[in-house]
């Protein structure tokens, strides 16, 4: 039991010096890879850059004891960045105390909902966010983070809380470009994308190992980092208007509780779940995808706690929201992490990091990191996913694209509730008009199809159909119709028969429904028969009155239905020729 | 086609005199009826009474035109004059000229929406409204009508905007009761309640006809209202503080547009839509089970044109939105209608009463009317219907007492609001966790069986699984989870079938997360088939690129599968001696 809410136990006391070689390696390598993009990350939410260190501290410690994945890395990621200033921004102005306060009240509310989650086993929650739309959004997502990075990357002033809004004040300051600034930035720009594209299969063809090529690839911002302070501090191109990150605060951050302000946690409710949400599935695909490659085990519910954890710890140490990312973990698993403890040993080197080495990021231009970040998000981008589920499913796509025009035209809250909005509109239209065949008996045989595929016989008096859906909400007036529609329209119809091999459930809204037309098909002389029905059903319908009103009988098969009805004409075409037929 | 949207070039054409006579003796009594029901929801919405005549005529003609029932008597109901006095009380207070305005402005847009979904065919959105919401919010409006009016009947104020708040006041005015008044009040409570549960029986045992008995029972409120007019006027009542309805403008209404103002129209937009919906639902359920007693058809799309142009016609002669209501179509449709013309002939009975009438209305006193409102309104709460819904579905239960709980302490729009939502919900939960069986062979058979229930033989290489539900986004990641968690606790598997006989969809979440398993499968060393997929998903899939990742293959059956890993395996059970076993 404690085991289960403490994983750390399962695997601690089994620790070895081997793997503790190993994990510290590992956390080397991702230490490096994590000092920039906690950086970047935390002007995407626009935060002081020491802000990134402090949320990649606590919350790897905690995530080590919480959770269930061995490489799973915790910190700050794009799309929650992106989140968490589209929400403070809504409450305050950046650089302002009270900005700096709801961007850690939302990791602290965040945190305790994603527990909340855990414990209740609410994890569900997540697959309301359909493939097509958590899909859409990132996409949006990046596309928005790069535009708002173009600007210190060219060295001009553009913000906008959505994507065109930042597209049209880029235009229209374009002219008071910096050309220091954008050098240093365009270049970083180029280096990086060559980094990303060319320098693995380089180093492969130079004979080093693939895992180890594919580490240096992704370690590449660091020298794009150091070359261009470098450059910065050797030319003093910040008194050329060259914007670097200055002074970054020495030293651990204070523990201390966020902002105890109940008004403004009501305020910052629907972004903090909306954040934890995207968040945990962001972070539980990853965890699934590299625990499935070593078959080890990660209990979706526990994640919950353990980023809830994470995002209490980056709170009450003055961070920002954080979950588990995609890239910082494939390295994480790729330089072989063998237990959280990896994570853990990251945290230490931050700290290091903290401690000693903020003198170096004075000369850092923002250009550079501006440039780390464009790099990193547009490999979110994935325009082709569009035309992918365009071909599989048009609702899924209409879900998609809403959700993209949604994000970039009004931001990220909107866009998201919109595009879940859509998503289950749609999913109950295509339920609220299920497939319907009239079924009649194929000659020779006990079987019943649909009369426009088969050549089947059916008795004018006899209207037989078959449902391919369970009975429901969305639905149930649809068949009150259909019926009603089609004894108005043939009057010769002296019995109705629903068959109901495919109804996997019936709610209490298609039980009134069937009522309703068991009572008007008994007001107009017509009996109402249900045929193979499950089990389940039957047990439930058993504790209505349907049953006992039911004018008609239910039938273990729809044979049995037309036989209780017209016994000859059933049997007749029991024992006609038997047709050969292709039946579906 | 012109017929279609044009009902009355149908019947029209074959009007007879006999059906006049009809038609016109069905008139007079709904007229009669009428006239103190419109008085009374023109109350109920916080509008002057002749409000409710007005809102009698124009809709009644105009639904003669459009509508396909023969029955439907259209006009003010109880339910919608609460939704109109919630929303108009939102933008102004009761008796200004803004409030009147708000009103009209409702049946206005409520009118014009309801046209656009006929036109675009979006009946299917009633379908949202699942039955135990809509029935646990009328009970719970019928309890705040008869609270809201308890007030009037007993000669205090008591107003609010939800149930709670105004029994709250109720207790707190008590004190202030006016004895006259309820004298008036509780004897006309008394004697409708009479009327309702004893007068039929009573008539029926003097020797008078059913129908006749019935729909003097259903008159008897004018009783009421004659017999306590004379009381006041006789005993001077009204100078000893009971409120009477006073003057009443004399004459039609003149035609006008509703107040053009956009952003009025923006801020009733939510409101018009719910009045809308609620209408239709009401509206279209008496239709339909009219209907199918003389087995006639009803258009639902063309009922929502008929509407429409009802509640425009409310809107451009002064009132306020209106449906059709069950209790007087009711008594249309017992005393013989034959085509939409009687609703026209009703409307000519009101406006006659307009002309001369209503100087005869000047004592009447409003505590009659209050009780006439409570006697209606209580047989609309249903509270039975919990019991049968909680022994029928626990899920439908919780929707139902949600909305009955929210509409009582949050008034109408939350309610509503609450109770659609929390259905949604419960049906998305419902699908998340489908029912999944663990199959194997039963011996002598080609049969796979949930080994829970039947001896049935497996691999301990080979994991077969059904899942009793489609694939969408609901469940999409329960699979992964499922499929992960079994893989992870069985290193001995070494292939994972997953049998589709009930799968009828499987969307492009469902398909990204069949990748994703087939992919984590395949980084395991492990092989991933299906069997038994039905036709069109089959078409679909191979739109994707998934056939082509798939590591197994796709069969027919079951058997096929198992087959194709592990043929003598299948072989052998297939041939072993037969086990009589009962089969789900």
């Amino acid at each position: 039991m404690l085991k289960r809410y403490f994983p750390i136990l399962e695997w601690g006391p089994k620790y070895s010096r081997s793997t503790l070689v190993n994990d510290l390696t590992v956390a080397a390598i991702v230490t490096i890879m994590l000092i920039p993009q906690s950086l970047a990350y935390a002007l995407v939410a626009g935060l002081p850059p020491e802000i990134g260190l402090y949320a990649s501290m606590a919350p790897l410690v905690l995530y080590a004891i919480f959770g269930t994945s061995r490489a799973l890395a915790v910190g700050p990621v794009a799309v929650a960045s992106l989140m968490t200033a589209a929400a403070a921004g809504t409450l305050a102005s950046q650089g302002t105390p009270e900005y700096l306060g709801a961007a850690v009240a939302l990791a602290m509310v965040s945190g305790l909902m994603l527990i909340a989650m855990g414990l209740l086993r609410l994890g569900f929650l997540a697959n309301f966010l359909s493939h097509p739309v958590i899909s859409g959004f990132i996409t949006a997502s990046g596309l928005q983070i790069a535009a708002g990075q173009l600007a210190p990357a060219l060295g001009i002033h553009a913000k906008g809380e959505n994507f065109f809004a930042i597209v049209i004040e880029l235009g229209r300051n374009i002219r008071f470009i910096n050309p220091y600034t954008a050098a240093i930035g365009i270049a970083s720009l180029i280096f990086l994308f060559w980094v990303r594209s060319s320098l693995k299969p380089l180093l492969r063809r130079a004979g080093v190992g693939d895992r180890v090529a594919d580490i240096l690839a992704k370690v590449g911002p660091v020298a794009a980092i150091a070359i261009t302070t470098a450059v910065v501090w050797r030319f003093g191109l910040s008194s050329h208007g060259v914007s670097i990150v200055g002074t970054v605060p020495k030293g651990l951050p204070k523990l201390a509780l966020p902002p105890l302000d109940l008004s403004l946690w009501m305020k910052i409710l629907v972004p903090a779940l909306l954040i934890s949400i995207v968040g945990y599935v962001e972070s539980i695909s990853v965890a699934l995808t590299l625990a499935a490659k070593s078959r080890q085990r990660v209990d979706p519910d526990q994640e919950l706690i353990a980023l809830g954890a994470a995002n209490i710890g980056a709170a009450v140490s003055g961070g920002f929201p954080v979950t588990g990312g995609f890239a910082r973990s494939v390295v994480n698993y790729e330089a072989g992490a063998e237990t959280p403890a990896a994570g853990a040993f990251t945290a230490v080197g931050i700290a290091l990091a903290t401690m000693f080495l903020t003198p170096l990021l004075f000369f850092l231009p923002n250009a550079t990191l501006a440039a780390t970040i464009i790099v990193a998000v547009l490999s979110l981008v994935d325009l082709g996913a569009l035309k992918r589920i365009f071909i599989y499913s048009k609702a899924d796509f209409a879900a998609m694209v809403a959700t993209i025009l949604a994000t970039l035209a009004e931001g990220v809250e909107m866009g998201l509730i919109a595009g879940v909005s859509l998503a289950i509109f749609l999913h109950l239209y295509s339920t609220s008009k299920p497939h319907v065949a009239v079924v009649g008996q194929i000659p020779g045989t006990a079987t019943f199809r649909n009369v426009a595929r088969h050549t089947a016989v059916s008795d004018p008096e006899i209207l037989s159909l078959r449902v391919d859906e369970s009975l429901y909400f969305p639905n149930a007036r649809f068949l009150e119709d259909l019926i009603n529609g089609s004894v108005a329209e043939n009057p010769r119809i002296r019995h109705v028969i629903l068959e109901c091999p495919a109804v996997n459930a019936i709610d209490a809204s298609a039980l009134e429904s069937l009522e309703a037309i068991n009572q008007r098909l008994k007001d107009g002389g017509i009996t109402f028969h249900l045929s193979e029905v499950k089990g389940p059903i039957m047990d439930r319908l058993k504790k209505s009155h349907f049953l006992k009103e039911l004018t008609g009988g239910v039938h273990l098969r729809h044979y049995d239905a037309v036989a209780s009805i017209k016994p000859d004409l059933a049997d007749r075409t029991l024992h006609a020729g038997r047709v050969e037929e292709p039946v579906a």
